[in-house]
């Protein structure tokens, strides 16, 4: 990553609603852990404690709650606390950074879903956040494979019908525009596949990358 | 202000602490209601439920809690939910908005006392907020006064003593010298007088503005 001061690894996992990338980036701790590394598993909006604090302000009470705008700001606060308090302090540790989401999510889902603010996130990111992963996984699948998945549970498939089938194949189509527009960070994985299988996937591209960084 | 839509009129009131903002902006409010017109009396930070919510995340904990980066980013958020859900809405009902504090007192004291980040302030305010008052109200005075006027009342002394005196030096000299930088908008009242007489004041320079919108 672009801090000169970090001596690790930053890894991100993207992707739709249920594709798997909690199930991947513990299994990848896992693996990596097996290996003797400190592995540091975190997630957004959250990952330090102030972030989580932001999170809940963020995801509790009605959606109309904020503004999109409003949203954003909250969401970079929340990246900002993240980034000094957990992550930089493990990349300067040595440490591999395994982050479930991070900000091509917000560009994705603020820049997508909720009005054309793409332009607002790209600002923001520049000015107060400023770092991307060394490598980001992007676990694709078809929106259907996932409610395939969640239909044995009860009242997933119900949600996922609220949520809008619709919006998840845009939401898949906006992933792989960003790892078109950033394709030397972005690896697609084929995630329709049994969890060791696209385990292997991943490990065999963050090997690749931990190799060379 | 720069809302086309804005209709109203928005004042603010800043100054160095005890200096009489929410004296002043309360006679003001009682003011011109009494000739009859809609005023909304409001504050910062805070100032509408979520900027509320906000504000207490940010000044709630030690103070080390939030790097100044991250405050700023809090404070950017609560002053958007702030502008969106309390401030345009009165301006477009063509309401008076008195609000002690605005972002002034960002530029002042997390441009002034945490770090230079002024820079950082201007470009987060012309991308998220990108409106100013059409007349503030500055309260100047010898913190030596403020700290006169509270001998009388116990424990505070010594709470001025502890910030320091020469900070609330330093951030005298730094809002008057955002009034120079914005003199089209600063009007600059001697504190140092009765309520009444700086009332006074204040209302010849907004009698002004009122007039002129
Ligand atoms: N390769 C797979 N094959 C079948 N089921 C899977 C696979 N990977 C994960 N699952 C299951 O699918 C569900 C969603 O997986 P997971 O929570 O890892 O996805 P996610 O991308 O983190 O979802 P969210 O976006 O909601 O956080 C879980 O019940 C998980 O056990
Ligand atoms: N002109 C004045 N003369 C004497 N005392 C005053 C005058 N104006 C205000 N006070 C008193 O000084 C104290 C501080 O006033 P006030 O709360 O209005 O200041 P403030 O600028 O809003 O302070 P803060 O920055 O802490 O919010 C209060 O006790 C108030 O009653
Ligand atoms: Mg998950
Ligand atoms: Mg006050």
């Amino acid at each position: 990553m672009s801090d000169p001061t970090g001596r690790g690894v930053f890894l991100s996992f993207e992707g739709i609603d249920g594709s798997g990338k909690s199930t991947q980036a513990r299994l990848l701790a896992e693996a990596l852990r097996a290996t003797g590394r400190e592995v540091v598993l975190t997630r957004e909006p959250g990952g330090s404690p102030g972030a989580e604090e932001i999170r809940a302000l963020v995801l509790q009470g009605d959606p109309d709650r904020w503004s999109a705008e409003t949203e954003i700001l909250l969401f970079t606060a929340a990246r900002r606390d993240h980034l000094e308090r957990t992550i930089r302090p493990a990349l300067a540790r040595g440490a591999v950074v395994i982050c479930d989401r991070f900000a091509d999510s917000t560009r994705m889902y603020q820049g997508l879903s909720r009005g054309n603010l793409r332009g607002v996130v790209d600002q923001l990111h520049a000015l107060m956040i400023g770092v991307e992963p060394d490598l980001t996984v992007l676990i694709d699948m078809d929106p259907e494979v996932g409610l395939a998945r969640a239909k044995g549970r009860q009242g997933v498939e119900e949600r996922f019908e609220d949520f809008g089938a619709d919006l998840q194949r845009r939401m898949r189509a906006g992933f792989l525009s960003l790892a078109g527009e950033f394709p030397e960070r972005f690896r697609v994985i084929d995630g329709a596949r049994s969890p060791e299988a696209v385990a292997g996937d991943v490990l065999a591209v963050v090997g690749g990358a931990l190799a060379s960084v």
